[in-house]
């Protein structure tokens, strides 16, 4: 039976089965989510298990588990590592969702006339995940698994997959593999095909501005304190100078800078600056000058305040000068930055505009570095041979402007290359409320992974 | 009986009396406490009948209710209107107490070896409205209330006292008095009385700024859209420049310029920088160039955010960009500024530099107009008159930084001058965590009220 066939025979227990896993808020960032964290553990190994691996168990880590599974048929053979995560993003703020994030509706929207699931985590990723363990499912149960295939989904992406290096320096043997997949990532459209050959990277902190040792009274002290908040944003706003170049010293130092022929080749891209700046209610573009909009969210590095916080932010006023003012603040980095240094080079910067009247700390989070796959891989000509099977068209490549720090930690620790078919689009809102994922694109992507599997197969003989 | 002797005799009931209303909760500027709030003016009305007040009544406004008290005894004879707030600010930041707001505790402290009592609102401002309860008590019960007192004490001082101007307007021959009296500023040390001859307008505004319409992923979209928040970090900046001076168009027109004598005069107040600096534990001083601290915080207006907020807040890392962010900014002015005038201003200079690429509202609040009295008004030299009788020492004339909008307006619809006896000390931390009154201010200022109230009938004579 071929693919499509038995999608087709599945797909409402394919969708059913992806409902259950959303309706567990496997929120890592959150401690006070750490059983459902856990519990989505066990169901992701369950699910492994009936997909007809072998060898499925839940590895202890400092951090969350990875759930590892495998099936080996002929140590002769290639063998496929997929990698994914079952934790997902913070679902805030609540009161923006349509419904209630950890309750799974399907709605019919422009985009999706089939219908599109929305829950947090819908996408990203345990939709673009799961359709790994559903392809897996039909190769096993169809006798169509042509080579070996590794199972290593963790719980710490979302949160800077800290045990998964632990794991990695562990495990080497046991994750050795021939070409890393992953469904992390979106594609331009339904009807374009692509794959990502570019991540970013990331360096994400928070800051601290403390000022007097308590909250004061604005009238009795106002003009005559420092207050942390006016600071803050004082010192955030010249992060950037007015052509929103960043400003840190150094920053731009190793950033590879891209011909004027890949900037073309980029240019080729279907984009509307106008559909963009429509779809997202905006009246005039912002960024880095001398660049795109698909240039600046992409072989660009930014400088993002993700969150601010300080003083009295409930109902009607209160006259006050908060002791502390806090950001969460993130950097995305492009090759060949390293997000060890950018960080430094960050605190230090950060560090020395404070002005002597207030106290500063800056606290790393976590950070990744950015990722260029090349596109003459046994791995990518497999992939995109894939997309031509299922799409009837070659997929486009393309970078992308988001982070999954574990990429270059693969290169790193595995040796091997890490090929992103992702089936999400960018209107999946992803980190966003009302997350979703088109019913047409889960099954699109069960539908097309096997044939990977079986392109690189023989594309390895 | 003499003032000190009645307090002396009944100090322990008045402490009570006072901690039991500062365990109901009165913050105006929360809907969530509005029983709580109507409550306390009923405890109010309760409180002025026991104190020998005739015809009192809870006074519906279309906000929170006055309450309010008489005692004519001769209407020949000089008329004492107090005036006074129940509602109190918000406690937030409540982890930041070290008990609870409303759960009133006596505690020794450096300052108060006699004990202070340590609840939101112990001295801003029902401990100091209710040394004037206190003291009509002793003057009916020992028949030494020597002129007409009526009290005005009314609910919505912590967010603008709008109902105030309503019941003014329509009460005016009710409220017809020779002086008002209030007591909700400070003193600048116990052996250092003071008489506060100046306060500060209040122009309070929340401004919202809104990038996309919902909220993104920092990575596909970092660096190609407007982050709301970096913007308004970017927009508050601009509101002052390296000098610390305010950039907004016009904003300095109309303040009143002090003569060299008169700033000469001010620096002659007692005040040490280094013990300023040590007590808020800061470690610079920071404000307007060309002014000092004590000018800075009374004779100069201001700008000052009083909370900031957007995005993600929570523990941990979100990377996204938020839709919206938000700032409650308030200035504080100074004679002759006019506050409706400021807040336009700064409304049209905060939408005039805001770029294209966002959207931004401006929501005014509330405020209020700079106050100054003359020292040579009958009711300064009584209230001069009355501190020397309790703490033998004149006490020295004051200009402050904090604001009580309706000062003005008394002026303004009463026609009558308010004079502020004020016990507070700068340490009671009002508008912050653990705030604190002490309790040899309490019985203080119950105990030097009456020689007011005397010098103030002997010298209309």
């Amino acid at each position: 039976m071929n693919t499509k066939t038995y999608v087709d025979q599945h797909k409402d227990r394919f969708i059913n089965e992806l409902i259950d896993l959303l309706k567990i808020p496997s929120i890592s960032a959150d401690p006070a989510y750490k059983k459902d964290v856990i519990k989505t553990s066990e169901a992701i190994k369950t699910s492994l298990v009936k997909a007809g691996c072998d060898h499925v168990e839940i590895c202890e880590t400092p951090g969350y588990p990875i759930v590892y599974g495998e099936k080996i048929i002929d140590k002769n053979l290639p063998t496929v590592l997929v990698y994914g995560h079952y934790d997902v993003q913070p679902p805030d703020p609540v009161e923006l969702w349509d419904s209630p994030p950890f309750e799974p509706v399907i709605k019919n929207t422009e985009l999706h006339p089939d219908g599109a699931i929305f829950a947090r985590g819908a996408c990203d990723d345990k939709g673009q995940m799961y359709m790994h363990v559903k392809a897996m499912e039909y190769m096993t149960a169809n006798n169509e698994l042509p080579c070996n295939v590794k199972f290593m989904i963790e719980g710490e992406e979302e949160v800077g997959s800290e045990s998964l290096g632990w794991f990695l320096e562990r495990n080497r043997e046991k994750l050795a593999n021939d070409v890393i997949l992953i469904s992390d990532t979106g594609m331009i459209a339904k009807d374009v095909p692509s794959i990502t050959t570019g991540l970013r990277g990331l360096s994400y902190v928070e800051v601290e501005v403390t000022g007097p040792n308590r909250d004061l009274h604005s009238g009795l002290y106002g003009g005559a304190v420092a207050n942390p908040i006016n600071i803050l944003c004082d010192m955030i706003a010249q992060l950037h100078d007015e052509n929103n170049h960043i400003t840190i010293p150094g920053f731009y130092d190793k950033v590879e800078e891209l011909s004027k022929e890949e900037r073309a080749e980029m240019a080729k891209a279907p984009f509307s600056q106008e559909a963009y700046n429509k779809a997202l209610d905006i009246t005039a573009e912002h960024g880095e000058k001398g660049y795109t909009t698909n240039e600046r969210n992409s072989i660009r590095p930014t400088l993002d305040v993700n969150g601010i916080w300080g003083g009295y932010t409930g109902e009607g006023a209160k006259t006050v000068i908060a002791s502390k003012a806090f950001a969460k603040i993130s950097m995305r980095l492009v090759p060949d930055q390293n997000w060890h240094e950018i960080t430094e080079l960050f605190q230090k910067h950060f560090e020395s505009i404070a002005p002597a009247s207030v106290k500063v700390k800056v606290n790393p989070h976590h950070g990744g570095t950015a990722y260029v796959t090349p596109i003459d891989s046994l791995g990518y000509r497999a992939a995109s041979a894939a997309y031509e099977d299922t799409f009837g068209k070659t997929p486009i490549p393309q970078r992308s402007g988001g982070s999954i720090p574990i990429v270059a930690l693969f290169e790193k620790e595995l040796n091997s290359k890490s090929i992103l078919m992702g089936f999400g689009l960018d209107s999946d809102a992803i980190h966003s409320p009302n997350e979703h994922f088109g019913i047409w694109n889960y099954l699109k992507g069960i539908e097309t992974i096997p044939h990977f599997y079986k392109h690189f197969t023989a594309m390895s003989k």
